[in-house]
């Protein structure tokens, strides 16, 4: 696949983040602006620029925080080896959770709900999915989801800063009240008879997804309007689950 | 999503693989006995097993490797923290390759082609993908592809055992030979005109996926019969390739 951000092996060297006490460091041009941009992160912290890059530092990005002109090799040194800073790398604590009612208006198009979901990497590359296939946003556990920082934001290759998040405390109560505001829960079960294909339509949509081994916990999968299971011809019932959330996104912004 | 084989976060602690000089170590029963049953491994080098595990050892497994009891702790010992290794845990190299007119013949049904992919977790889960959507095996190039074994069995949750692999030394040339035996190449670039589901038949059909960021090089997507892209209603072309993989055989099974 051609992919304008760079991959995970890529994403090793390429544009990313990097954790630290105080926020993550996140590099490269696409990456920092992105991150400046979203105005669910808090205040950026740092933002270190090369002489050259300094003078290309939008002027609303420059009101924001002054950008300290360093040396490239003094870049380097707070980044992961062969970072590819393209001379610029701002430090910034991670996007803030959207309240849900706000992410679930108005009802349309695509949510994705994770249930206890806690592998970092996995919950990063379903929000790269979640951006790629245009989802509204994501839903994730308060007590049982990871930070969108370090190695979930490096997955995402820029997608926490592209795909709003809400964190909710009772995940059972959260799809109550996306019931009640018009969305349709379908969540994935691969004993369910029916599949995803066969289930889904135009209506809101939440897919909620499980953690892997575990399934929906019963209370989740009973808040969901119907459970639904991808096709897996070769017998083994074995789909990562961040494989799984991008075929059931696929399926769910396929035209109808 | 259940899954019987349990997923990354589980799969640290559940049956998996770990890399050592002159071999894996497998553990986890089905696991192990997978890894044994593969007649594309070599001969296991060592068997580790508790009392209580070394008498349900198989016959015909017994026969190939003697079975060394070892107390729970010491079997602990060589594995990650808190593998649950079930009381079994075996040593041995990882899956050899099958020629690849082996793996093409008969033409039917679905293969997957890499072209230098080198990320052993995007690896492994294509072959865990691939496992689950009854591909008939995955294609690497020689000089480019990781082994299987380490972070790379680890992510395909035993698909490795399960998956036949070709190790091809020129993947242009190796198209050319699956076009005579009756297979079709369908590249996924996503600048394609037209989309996958558009273009995927019952013919025989091998799936291209290039490195993220490069995409497929040019001799390569020449030698597929058609390049095709997936949707990305959200407008980033960032699925990661791993994603875009279990997507594309997602698509390419499903009945027509």
């Amino acid at each position: 696949m051609r992919d304008k951000t760079g991959g995970r092996s890529h994403r090793r060297a390429g544009a990313g983040r990097r954790q630290s006490p105080g926020g993550d460091w996140v590099w490269g041009v696409h990456a920092v602006l992105a991150a400046l941009e979203n105005p669910r992160r808090p205040p950026p912290q740092r933002l270190l620029a090369t002489a050259e890059r300094a003078r290309l530092v939008p002027a609303a990005v420059a009101a924001k925080v002054r950008p300290e002109v360093v040396e490239p090799v003094e870049l380097r040194a707070g980044l992961p080896p062969g970072a590819v800073h393209q001379g610029l790398a701002v430090r910034m604590g991670p996007p803030t959770p959207t309240p849900l009612d706000a992410l679930a208006t108005p009802a349309a198009g695509i949510l994705v709900l994770l249930d206890q979901v806690t592998d970092p990497q996995n919950v990063g590359a379903i929000f790269r999915s979640a951006a790629a296939f245009g989802a509204r946003g994501v839903i994730l556990q308060e007590r049982h989801a990871p930070p969108l920082s370090g190695a979930l934001a490096k997955a995402a290759a820029g997608a926490v800063d592209l795909v709003p998040h809400a964190r909710e405390v009772n995940l059972a109560r959260s799809l109550e009240r996306l019931d009640r505001a018009g969305w349709r829960a379908v969540g994935l079960d691969a004993s369910a008879p029916v599949t995803l294909g066969e289930t889904l339509d135009e209506r809101p949509t939440v897919l909620v997804l499980g953690a892997e081994g575990e399934g929906l916990r019963r209370l989740v999968a009973e808040h969901c309007e119907t459970v639904a299971r991808i096709p897996l011809p070769g017998g083994l019932e074995s789909l990562n689950v961040a494989a799984a959330a991008a075929v059931a996104l696929y399926e769910a912004s396929r035209p109808r």
